[in-house]
């Protein structure tokens, strides 16, 4: 079997209409849950699984899921599936999640291409929210689909304008029925740009993930006092932003001394930051900041929490302010499933595209259905390393031979005749 | 003359309920131009100017003059004019502002209930966004009456979602004609709250500001490189907001030593910080900054923004980001006149209330009309300090103590019998 390049790059570039943003440099788009682009990104997918013959599925938390049940294949056998997201981050690329969804889908209609007769059904599959960005830390879809969070508590949960889930999904028409189930999967696959430079650094096309490292979100909230910055004395003040300065320095200082002692591959950034009230002429009185830490190793996690949290115990002393931690959001480093490895690096070697191993630094869904099924995650090669970003690019022969790779791995594991 | 204490507080009151925010603790109020709330507080002043017998001028930037002219004034001669502004900082206070303008309003019925015989007309007015949250740095209307903004030029002013001074005004019906001239008047008094503790410390009620701080405003840009915080290693980063938060320190820093080495009026405050895309989950790729810069020694100010352009060349040197400087806004400090501050010392000792000298941190219209006429400024106490919050507070008989004042001084170079 061989995967349609221009097909799969037609799907993409499709997709990346919606919610695109205008940029001097790459291609951006913003696909936030229960936008009007996150509607015409789901409604453009769910056609393409009908072009294709698969019969759709919308879920209660709104995961779109196309399956494919050849005459070969015993219709109650347990399915592979292979699938990502199609949400966003603000201003982020338009191969983070896309190229997993639309792979998955190239990979079913090349083995339909091939005639190839899998034993079981196949499902393709895209997760609500993966990123995060509006109704929990991310990987909301999956997490419901792997039983870590109720249908009932996933639509509940509201954004920071206080609109529910369930309301943003009723609004796109893709509040659907029942619960995907990823624990009846024989075993799951997803594609994903790689988001560092290893595989361009190495020169090979296809990485095979070991682990995926564990992620926590903290939210951490400092207040001092607003107050009239001409008629405030700098002795008399408690400034909420100077507090918060010294927080994202130290969270920076301590991932770097982790890095430098125990763990190379831990990191820690705030990246959220909001001032209140943020005028340039009032001393700001309160500063919320969200702080991502991830590592393979749990401990180091820990450690960079604990540094995070001693350091705003300091700033409570010395600069008088007030200050509240959450940890909202946490996930344990999660190594990838051996079985489902093989079949993606024996896919390689038959094909002739060589692969590599590496873990993700990034989380995935893939990080859930692990803890279910057996699950791999495969990696193509970013350009500079960049995502999350209008620049994150990957060559669309790349994007070819990963979704080639991936789609022998499944046909594999389906039980098709190679 | 006695001013009438409880229609002071009345029309405070009233126009406190324009923009009203819910707050736990105080009163609290947004009123940016070009809101409703912005329009509610012009048309209840321009009711109650009218209510008053005023005779009503609504200016082309939207400065609001109500004159007063009695059988016994000479209609051609050069009015004594005094007010403030009603538009607030977001989430400010109720008397910043609205206690000027309405204790100008109760000076002239003080007078006309006294049936005091002045020579000259009395103009109370209100100008247009003192506090310079959308459309300029700040005390634009006042910029246009002293000349040093034509009508055209503010008119033209855009905010950050790119609506022009203009269509602001028209949207609430007060885009009127011509301009208001500062220049044609004989002796300007504006009453504020004095947003500092000096007046509390020393129990005294009424204060008469000896100079103004100057007043510069910068914004500096960091550029940085958005990317994914978990796929990202630390040393391959260029985090906007971790250079930002030093900028933040070295500004703080710089003030601190300039109080401590040669001028301790000196304030120095990063009052604003946008992060882009602020995302718990990207490493930000850009911060915009607002710097606000005060002293009454011009010297200092300019020490300071040099400081800050070397905090931004450092932070190039050291971390590969990009930045940006810029001084949109610039005040030198300004004296009062002499003449304007007697009469105020005056009619504290005729009214039997004690008044003290001060210098402002804050800025205020007065500080451009000080440069085309006679001016001073007058203050009443702030409870704790605070103001541009909630919990900024003046007790009501402090009000009418300072009204009192300011009300004689009026009569007195307006020429009325005392």
């Amino acid at each position: 079997m061989n995967v349609d390049s221009d097909r799969l790059r037609a799907d993409i570039e499709a997709n990346a209409e919606f919610g695109k943003i205008d940029v001097a440099e790459g291609r951006g788009r913003t696909v936030l849950t229960g936008t009007d682009a996150n509607r015409q990104a789901r409604e453009y997918f769910v056609e393409r699984l009908k072009d294709a013959g698969l019969d759709v599925r919308i879920d209660a938390v709104g995961n779109v899921a196309g399956r494919w049940t050849p005459e070969s294949a015993d219709p109650d056998a347990a399915p592979v599936a292979a699938g990502s997201h199609l949400d966003s981050v603000p201003e982020g690329g338009i191969f983070d999640g896309p190229l997993g969804v639309y792979a998955a889908l190239e990979s079913v209609r090349a083995m339909q291409d091939a005639d190839l007769e899998p034993d079981r059904p196949i499902d393709v599959v895209s997760f609500t929210e993966e990123e995060g960005q509006q109704f929990a830390g991310g990987l909301l879809g999956s997490s419901v689909a792997v039983g870590d969070r109720t249908v009932e508590e996933a639509l509940a949960l509201e954004d920071d304008d206080g609109t529910t889930l369930e309301s943003a999904l009723e609004s796109m028409g893709f509040r659907g029925e029942g619960r995907l189930d990823a624990s009846e999967w024989d075993a799951w696959f997803e594609l994903h740009v790689e988001q560092s430079e290893r595989l361009v650094d190495a020169d090979v096309p296809v990485g095979v993930v070991t682990a995926i490292t564990g992620i926590t979100h903290c939210d951490a909230v400092i207040r001092g006092e607003a107050d009239h910055a001409g008629a405030t004395p700098m002795d008399d003040r408690t400034d909420a932003l100077a507090a918060a300065s010294e927080f994202v320095l130290d969270v920076e200082r301590a991932a770097n001394e982790v890095v430098a002692g125990f763990s190379d591959t831990a990191v820690g950034t705030v990246g959220k930051l909001n001032v209140r009230p943020n005028a340039t002429n009032v001393v700001p009185g309160q500063v919320e900041t969200g702080v991502d830490i991830r590592d393979v190793n749990y401990d180091s996690m820990n450690e960079l929490v604990q540094r995070a949290r001693r350091s705003l115990a300091r700033l409570e002393r010395e600069r008088g302010v007030e200050t509240e931690f959450k940890r909202p959001f946490d996930l344990e480093p999660s190594p990838m499933t051996d079985r489902a490895r093989k079949a993606a690096h024996d896919a390689g070697e038959r094909a002739g595209i060589e692969t590599m191993d590496l873990h993700s630094g990034a989380a995935h869904d893939t990080q859930r259905i692990a803890g279910v099924t057996d699950a791999a995650l495969l990696f193509a090669p970013s350009k500079d390393g960049i995502s999350h970003n209008p620049k994150e690019w990957t060559d669309w022969d790349d994007c070819a031979a990963a979704a080639r790779v991936m789609g022998g791995a499944i046909a594999d594991l389906a039980g098709a005749e190679r």
